[in-house]
Parts: structure tokens; C-alpha cells; sequence
């Protein structure tokens, strides 16, 4: 795994990421299945410790898990006229089972409101069932034909959330807390990635729904990743699917439904914010593996010293650091250097001869590659040095990606200036313009309103297109 | 939910297994989605705590995680002629996609030898990439006519391993450690079920493989429930899908491969194994409730101070016990005994005035219903009295099942003994017949051998239908 087989983020940024997950074993095409990848163990390990972080909010704030059918009759998709405009195009569809024709087909979950619908209407009888507050963890299939590891692919993994409220506010209420306290927490503590959370316009927001929020983040080409979104849709899917409650007035109501997901994308996310030119760099409190150990040795005598050091070293790391050890033989430390900063290790421990002699240790950080991120450290005291380097280096990605963001974000005043502004990243300004407007920019200039942030000014400005006075500022930028 | 609802075990076990489903409120069926169910939150709990479980013990033993396409090219399963033959008649099928009808249709995974097999092919090279041991967790389709919650479901969740050696007794050892050493542990003790391991007959092994293990339960309908398979698959699949390796001499092989898996069909045993009249009876170590507690009030002045020894009798619960106090309004003490009793939670603790003032509660056993079960104990010490409790609880629940099965299993010496014998429950016996001896027995008497156990008495004996000499014994029996 040579490292010269990285292209240069500033010369191919779109290979640079192929080669990133490449070399950092991360996924496999499935050429045989249209649009699906293979999620190799270094990628999928990422995606489990992302359910983890998430599975925890999840339940801490209130949710339990369930699981509904894979298979969604095709007529249910139709009862939501939205949706289906929204979703149709893009099913896979099962028309034979069991060696017979299907008199209805199936269509493989692009998302499950509808289905989930369906079972809600059965559930839902009075104020007393109410909130219904379920999360589903689960594969869904939109048929993609430019797939892209993990930041597009027809199958994809993701959670959804599936609530049900009695009354508007309280599913206004859900839909931005799960924004806050689950994603937006998430995403910034534990991912170490700056998030722009906001309304998505009319033209962005989720086919059926009545308002989307989404959290927004900037990769290293400036262009934004939809990271995750949470839908307050209305009585919309509450009319469809028949969702109706008894209210502590005796009268029968339709309930208000919320839902809310992120996926397997947040996976490319991570890639594209922290990764370098030397390979993936994963955040610590992300990683699977914290602290690679590599022990240096030329003969059978300094091996033994050197592997006694490293037992005494990470004995008391068990349950205070995720670690490996790597022992394999016949591979040269610069080999075993090589493909763990290739796989994104926080830190590196180097331990040889020498070091035993002087009770040291050599430290690498991943995000400080090369000489400069190398210290001598005492073995004594390792462990709670280990601690704080790791929070150190959480907190300097994240800092590091949040002025990224804030160095490639522009406030713009005139419309001209718009064209440049998302050349280079994010542009912000007020907005008074029409969905027709947001049509004609994106054809123009392949930018989109991200968001509307939740953070305003608070002051009136003149929108960039329209010249109307708004106290509404948007982000304009190229989407992946 | 008055407990009326359930039939007794003895009157309609088929009813009764219903009952306790829908009376703890674990499942729901999708008659829209042909032999589906939703798992809803108390099911779907409980298939987290096995997932927890395995998922611990496959980690353990060197297995790392991943995730493989969903869909599969029709013609992969074609590719090894047994498993076609098994599995073609339960495939559902993906014609069309996108919008257009699919030039080769793919079906839903019924199971993933062939679609892992292929990416094998290309990840495995050499003796150093082996052995190769990978698990996965995902959803699987069998189209299925007659559906039964968690028993038998269209669709159902599972772990699949895949594993890769580069010799027969590699991946001999490695079959039989997961027989041991991750279902047997995990199921006897994490559920408390005792099972019997062993060997299935040429008759009853997987479509494609050579050597089909697997673990055996017995019912308290005295039926056999089939609670996983490791499956040896020799060569088979190797060939099929060309997975070769370069060993160590240069010589290029074709590799050795297994595969094994646990279903959702481990809540049905657990259910069917350990419940009784009163409801579903969930063994502590899989209990995500193992202690619920019931503040017992008729007034805001008996509330206040019950609800504050409440806070202090559990303040160090956290992290020890997994416990959910029970305070909600306007529902009798009795109510609520009622419904955790139907859903399984194995201890409750009542807390009333007296109690406070006597500085005792009272402790239910839901192992033991009625006043039998429910002690007096002091506040002082409860915790580590509780800590032991739930250990002795699941130990008798275990003790229970295995007296239960051994009871009911018929060392028999004659063939005229065995029609007998299945009705009440497993016959053990020498034999020595053919796969047609088996397809008669099975049509005649709907008995099948389940097993071939690993544990033979090691003296010859006679064969039951031939009169043969043999050392093998095998377990006859009715199975789900």
C-alpha cells in the first residue's frame, strides 16, 4: 500500500477521496449490484461506532427501537401524493415471490413513512399513546445510477425516526430537538464536524413533509454535505394513513407526525472533512482503534525486552483506551507506520530498544503527520498522556474544521458576487427570493440554498436577487 | 390488558405462544407485507440484548463486522447446484428498478454464500490473507406461507459469519467454535436454554454444504427448535464462486469456507422455552428491564416519602441493575403488577408507606409467580440482595429447562417405541438408516433426527429400524 498511490486533494479532490477509502480498506464495488458497495470492516467499523453515538442519544432521549417490513405494498407510496412524486422514480421493485407473479408488487423501502404509517393508524387510539417515539435502524434502497462509497449508493444504512405527537408544537418540538441534542450533538462532539443547522427551503424540504431542518457541513472542496435531516411533516401523513387520536376533550383528532434520519453517509463525511494527503484521519472518539502500539525490534532478544515494555506500558489501558497492539511479524515498523496512518489512527505509539533503556516512548499524531507531530514522551504517566492527547486532537479537528468553514464562508451583498462566493464555499445573504429564483441559480451555477440557518442576524438586509429588504439570511453552495 | 387473555399451555400451546406475543406486546403482523412482522419496541429489545451478546462473544473469538449487498444477481445462486435446488422456491425477486424493467432480475438475500463468495474471490490471494473471518447483521427473505411471529416470518433478522481458511481442519475448528464457544455460550448463558449440539444428517444439512451442525432445544410443547447453525461447507463454495489462495508452496488452492447464523427466531425459543400462563418470562442476563419498581401511594403525602425512599433504595442501581421505576398516574399497583408480569421483567420491587416506615420492600419473583415468590427484605443491602437474586433466577430458569428436557427425552430401544416417544417429547437411540429410513419416519410419524449429538456414548448399540450394529446415536423429535 504505497502511498503514493493518494492523489492530492488540490490536484483530483473527487479521486483523492476514492483513494482515501482505497487504500484505507473502507468499502468494495459491488459491481454485480448496480450502485451498491461492499462495507469492508475498517468502513463498516466507523458506521458502528456512529450507531453507537447515536443509538445512545437516541434512547437518552426517550426513544425505544423497533423494526418494520423491508417490503412496502407500491399503493401505500401512492397515498401521499409528495412522497410519491418524490420517491417513484427511484424504487426497486419485487414482482415475483415464491416462483409466482405478485398481484401487487412491492417496492424495496426508499424510506418508511408510509409503511410505518400504516402500523401507527393501528397503534394510535387515544392522548394516552401519545408522543409515540420509535427509531428504526435499518438498510433502504433508492435506485442510483452514480454511485459513490458511502456518500451515494442505492443501498444504503441508515436510522429513521418515526414519532407521532398530539399537537403541532409538540412535533415541532421533537423535530428540533432531535436536530440539537441527537444530531447536532453528535456530529460536532463526537464526528469533530462544525454543523450549520437550519430550515431547508420549500424547493429542499422532504416530499410530503411540512417543514425539513437539516445539519449542513463543509468538505474540504466547499462544498456542502447534507449530513442529516429531521422532518416536522405536518398532518400530511397523519391524513394519508389515517392517524388519528381521541383527545382529552373526547374528540378525534389527526395526529402530527415527525421523522428523521441520517445514514451511512456520514461515513464519507468524516472522510471528507479530517482526511489529509497521507490517508483517512479519523477522530478519537470515533475510532475503533484509538492507539496503535508498534514495538521495534531487530533480534529475538530486543523483542522480548521491547514486547515486556509494551505489556507493562498498556496494562492499565484496558477500558480507558481503545488500542491494538501490532505484533505481526515480517512487516517493517515503516510498513505497519504506513497503513495505520493510511487507516486513520489518532496516535501511534512507537516503543524500541532504546526506549526501553530510557522508560520511553515515541508518540505520532495522526493529525500532525511527519516529524512535527512526534514527541518523546515518559512511559511513566503514559496512559493519562494518551487521555488528554486524545481529547486534544478531537478538539483540534474539530476547531480545525470549524475554521475551515468560517475561512471559506462569505457574507455577500450583491448578486454577482454569488457565482464566486460558491466557487470557494458557502455564501451567505439575505434571501426574499422565490423557489423559480432558487430553480434558475442552481441551473446557472449548480448552487442551492443549503439552509436557512436557525442562527440570524436578527437585523434586516437587502435580498441579493430581489433587492427586497428580509431579515432572512440563507447559505448558498454547491451540494454533494 | 386483563391476563385472562392468555390460553393455557396445556389447553392450546399453539394459542398460547400467541398470546404471550401479543400480550407483551412484542410483535405485530403485517398483513400487508405477505408473512411479515413489525418487531415492536418489547420484541425488538429483547433481539438487542442478543445481538449484544453474540455480537460480544463473535468480536471475541477474532471476527470483525461488515455489510454486503441486499440484492443478489439471480444467476449467483445458480452457481452451486444444492443451493439453488434449496433455495429458489422462497426467493422474492427484483424485476424492475429506476423505472425499467432489470435485464437480470436479482433476488432479496434468502441467505449471502453466493454474493460474499464472490467478493472472496477477489479479497482472498494468498495463505497470508487467511484466514478471513468476517460476520454480518442484516435482514434476510424467505418467502413464507405460513408465518409465525419470530419463529417463522418472511423476512427476519440474523448474523451471518463468512469465514475463509486455507485448510479443511481450519475450517472444521472454526465451525465447531462457534458451535461451542459462541451460540452454545451465549445460549445457555445468556438465555438460560440448554441445548444439545451436534451433527445434522446429510438429509437435514444446508443446500451446499458439506457438514451442517447445530443446536437443539427442546419446547414445553416438547418440540426441537433449531437455534442455530454452524455449517462446514468444504470446498463447495470455493469452487463455485472460485475463491483460491497461493500457499505457502506457491501452489494455487482452492480455499476452505463456513458459514453459521442465529435468527429472531432465538426470541421465539426464549419465549417458548422459559414463559408460563402468567406471561412471557425473559432470563435476567437477557432482561432489558431486569428490576422494575412499583411505588405504592393513595395520597400526595404517602407519594412524596414512598417515591423519596424509592430514589434513595435505587441510587446505586445505576450501572449494576437495569431498572425502571414505574410512576405513572393513574394506574393501580395492581395494573402495573399485571403488565410487567406479562412482559416478562424477572423481579419486582413494591415500595408502600408501611414499607418506608419499616424500612423494608417487598421483592416479587417472576420466576416463581404468586405469593410464593414475594419476600419481605430489608432496604438495607438490597442492592447486593438483588445482584444475587437475578443470578439464582437465572440459574433455575436454566435448571428448569434443562430438568424439563431431560424429563422429557426417551432413551428407547425398539422402533415401535418411537412414535411414543416423539409425541412426549425427544427419543435418543443407536442408528444406523438411510436418508430414505429418515423420509419415510418423517412422513409417517412428522419426526425428523434433529441431531447427531457431539456427545455419544462411546459404546455400540443397536440400530432401531435396521437392527444394525452402531456407535452412533442420534435425537429424533418434532421440530418447529
Amino acid at each position: 500500500m504505497p502511498k503514493e498511490t493518494i492523489t492530492p486533494r488540490q490536484q483530483d479532490y473527487s479521486q483523492w477521496y476514492l483513494d482515501i477509502v482505497q487504500n484505507a480498506d473502507m468499502a468494495d464495488y459491488a459491481e454485480v449490484v448496480r450502485g451498491c458497495i461492499v462495507f469492508k470492516p475498517t468502513g463498516y467499523a466507523i458506521w458502528e461506532a456512529i450507531q453507537r453515538g447515536l443509538d445512545d442519544r437516541i434512547k437518552a432521549t426517550g426513544h425505544v427501537n423497533a423494526y418494520f417490513p423491508l417490503l412496502i405494498p407500491r399503493s401505500f407510496l401512492m397515498k401521499e401524493a409528495e412522497h410519491i412524486e418524490g420517491f417513484a422514480p427511484e424504487v426497486a421493485e419485487v414482482t415475483r415471490a415464491g416462483g409466482e407473479d405478485l398481484a401487487e408488487p412491492y417496492v424495496i423501502r426508499p424510506t418508511s413513512e408510509t409503511i410505518i404509517g400504516h402500523f401507527y393508524a393501528k397503534w394510535v387510539r387515544s392522548w394516552r399513546d401519545l408522543p409515540l417515539l420509535i427509531n428504526q435502524w435499518a438498510n433502504v434502497m433508492r435506485w442510483e445510477m452514480r454511485p459513490r462509497p458511502f456518500l451515494r449508493t442505492a443501498e444504503f444504512l441508515w436510522q429513521e425516526g418515526h414519532t407521532v405527537h398530539a399537537t403541532e408544537a409538540d412535533a415541532e418540538r421533537e423535530t428540533l430537538m432531535i436536530l440539537h441534542d441527537v444530531y447536532g450533538d453528535f456530529m460536532e462532539r463526537d464526528m469533530a464536524v462544525p454543523v450549520i443547522k437550519g430550515l431547508k427551503t420549500e424547493r429542499e424540504k422532504f416530499a410530503g413533509g411540512l417543514r425539513s431542518y437539516s445539519l449542513e457541513a463543509m468538505m474540504q472542496d466547499y462544498r456542502a454535505l447534507q449530513s442529516g435531516t429531521s422532518h416536522n411533516l405536518g398532518q400530511n401523513f397523519a391524513r394519508a394513513f389515517n392517524i388519528t387520536f381521541t383527545d382529552q376533550q373526547n374528540t378525534i383528532q389527526y395526529a402530527w407526525t415527525t421523522s428523521w434520519g441520517v445514514s451511512t453517509r456520514l461515513i464519507g463525511a468524516m472522510i471528507m472533512v479530517h482526511s489529509d494527503d497521507e490517508g483517512l484521519v479519523v477522530p478519537p472518539r470515533l475510532a475503533p482503534v484509538q492507539v496503535v502500539v508498534v514495538p521495534i525490534y531487530k533480534n529475538d532478544t530486543e523483542r522480548s525486552s521491547v514486547l515486556q515494555a509494551v505489556e507493562q506500558v498498556t496494562a492499565d489501558w484496558a477500558g480507558r483506551l481503545r488500542f491494538k497492539v501490532d505484533d505481526r511479524p515480517n512487516l517493517t515498523p515503516g510498513f505497519k507506520y504506513n497503513e495505520w496512518e493510511l487507516k486513520g489512527i489518532p496516535v501511534r505509539v512507537e516503543l524500541g530498544p532504546r526506549d526501553v533503556q530510557q522508560q520511553n516512548v515515541a508518540v505520532a499524531r495522526r493529525d500532525i503527520p511527519g516529524r512535527e507531530g512526534k514527541q518523546i514522551v515518559p512511559q511513566a504517566g503514559l496512559t493519562a498522556y494518551l487521555e488528554t492527547l486524545l481529547t486534544t486532537i478531537q478538539q483540534v479537528l474539530y476547531d480545525r474544521a470549524l475554521r475551515f468553514r468560517e475561512d471559506h464562508t462569505y457574507t455577500i451583498q450583491r448578486f454577482d458576487e454569488l457565482a464566486d462566493a460558491v466557487e470557494r464555499g458557502f455564501a451567505r445573504c439575505y434571501w426574499a427570493g422565490s423557489s423559480e429564483d432558487e430553480q434558475r441559480i442552481q441551473s446557472d451555477l449548480k448552487a442551492t440554498i443549503r439552509v436557512i440557518p436557525l442562527e440570524q442576524p436578527g437585523t434586516a438586509g437587502t435580498c441579493i436577487l430581489t433587492g427586497k429588504e428580509t431579515t432572512q439570511q440563507v447559505i448558498f453552495g454547491r451540494a454533494y
